[in-house]
């Protein structure tokens, strides 16, 4: 398959074309759908102006990844621009990931920190995976909704973030108090890292507190995403209380 | 790659090849570990008596999926084989997951299931995804941990399992309660659906309550297998308290 030009990014399946084409952050620029799938997109298509085309499905599989699950739709559109740091809301909780790669994990916390209203998610531009694709796949719409920063040293942003009010809580095995236990204040930048090797020593010396998960099972560690997704679960219930 | 024969199963990655490693359940044959990854295994390799190969990683990648994170191990091992229903305890948490088929999604769900300590996972023989490789890979040991049942049909093994005493729980985004709300006595049998088809109508009617997870942001639904890890995480305080 021909790479898409370096400003289009190629995004597929249903929910990722869905959010997209309902994303005003987002300038689309041309749907192919097989005739099956069409029903799904046409409203929403004719809506925002964008070219439609109806195609067999073996056209779309060829310019994805191979089984990549398309579900019949492929959208071509602009990238989405990735926000400044200090466009970063002083509000509820910002995620940063420390050197998270694969993108499917990073797509699956896009959609969690979506589903959850988690205001950003910060990354250093290094490491980060392509916002698009894979990832914007796993994401199932929530890049979409979830600005992303992209930042070039993930210490000196915990250093401006902790300057600007927030709390800057890192999740890490090591961590020194189970999270259940914590009750932290807004704006919170909650920060995770890869799994493995955990927070970098720099990252976890800009925190204000380092906080575990406390499993009761026999594998004391969970996927990156999933831990991400009890992290915030275990915060929201604090706010809300 | 030739495929292994029927009986042998590959397990890469660290995670996953040193769970292996430290399981009664399973037969072990054959380790291939590159020089680097070699001092991770050698003292559990030899404590099983398994024979240890070390190669090149290009050997180990040929064997496995591409774009597979091996991390210089590759095991070949006996299937473990399922259990029968019968043999699944009548206590804690069970899972069931109603044609949930991503191996990466399956293995999530099994590596979650094995940290909150979840009893075993029950999946329809007919839409389950092969219990090795890439399912092996994301469950990161959780398959040795999580005895795994094969059922041919999941209405009827909800009413085995309701008249063994099980309370049956079904997550669903169109459930009545909201799962928060819910405080389900165990032993408990919490199932999980598809993403976007959620639960078949038959598996539905055999459950004692339909909960949702609500979620306070513009996304709302999670991947199935933060959805469960969200779930045990709210199921397991209410034990605790």
């Amino acid at each position: 398959m021909p790479p898409p030009p370096p400003d289009v990014t190629l995004i597929w399946g249903t929910h990722a074309v869905i959010e997209a084409l309902g994303s005003r952050r987002r300038k689309l620029l041309r749907l192919s759908t097989t005739e099956a799938a069409a029903e799904r997109v046409t409203v929403a298509a004719a809506e925002r102006g964008v070219p439609l085309a109806i195609v067999p499905g073996d056209a779309i599989a060829a310019r994805v990844p191979r089984d990549a699950v398309h579900q019949g739709l492929l959208l071509e559109a602009r990238r989405l621009e990735p926000i400044a740091l200090d466009d970063v809301p002083d509000a509820g909780i910002v995620l940063l990931l420390d050197q998270v790669t694969d993108p499917h994990n990073v797509g699956a916390i896009l959609r969690t920190a979506a589903a959850f209203g988690v205001t950003a998610l910060v990354m250093t531009d290094r490491h980060a995976p392509e916002l698009s694709g894979t990832l914007a796949k796993a994401a199932s719409g929530g890049l979409e909704h979830v600005p992303v920063a992209l930042v070039v040293n993930l210490a000196r942003t915990l250093e401006a973030l902790g300057q600007r009010g927030f709390f800057r809580l890192g999740l890490d095995s090591a961590g020194e108090t189970a999270l259940d236990a914590l009750d932290p204040p807004r704006p919170l930048a909650l920060v995770l890292g890869a799994e493995g090797q955990g927070l970098r020593r720099l990252t976890r010396e800009r925190c204000d507190a380092m906080a575990r998960l406390d499993m009761p099972g026999p594998i004391k560690s969970l996927n990156v995403s999933n831990a991400c997704a009890v992290a915030l679960s275990m915060l929201r219930k604090r706010t809300e209380a």
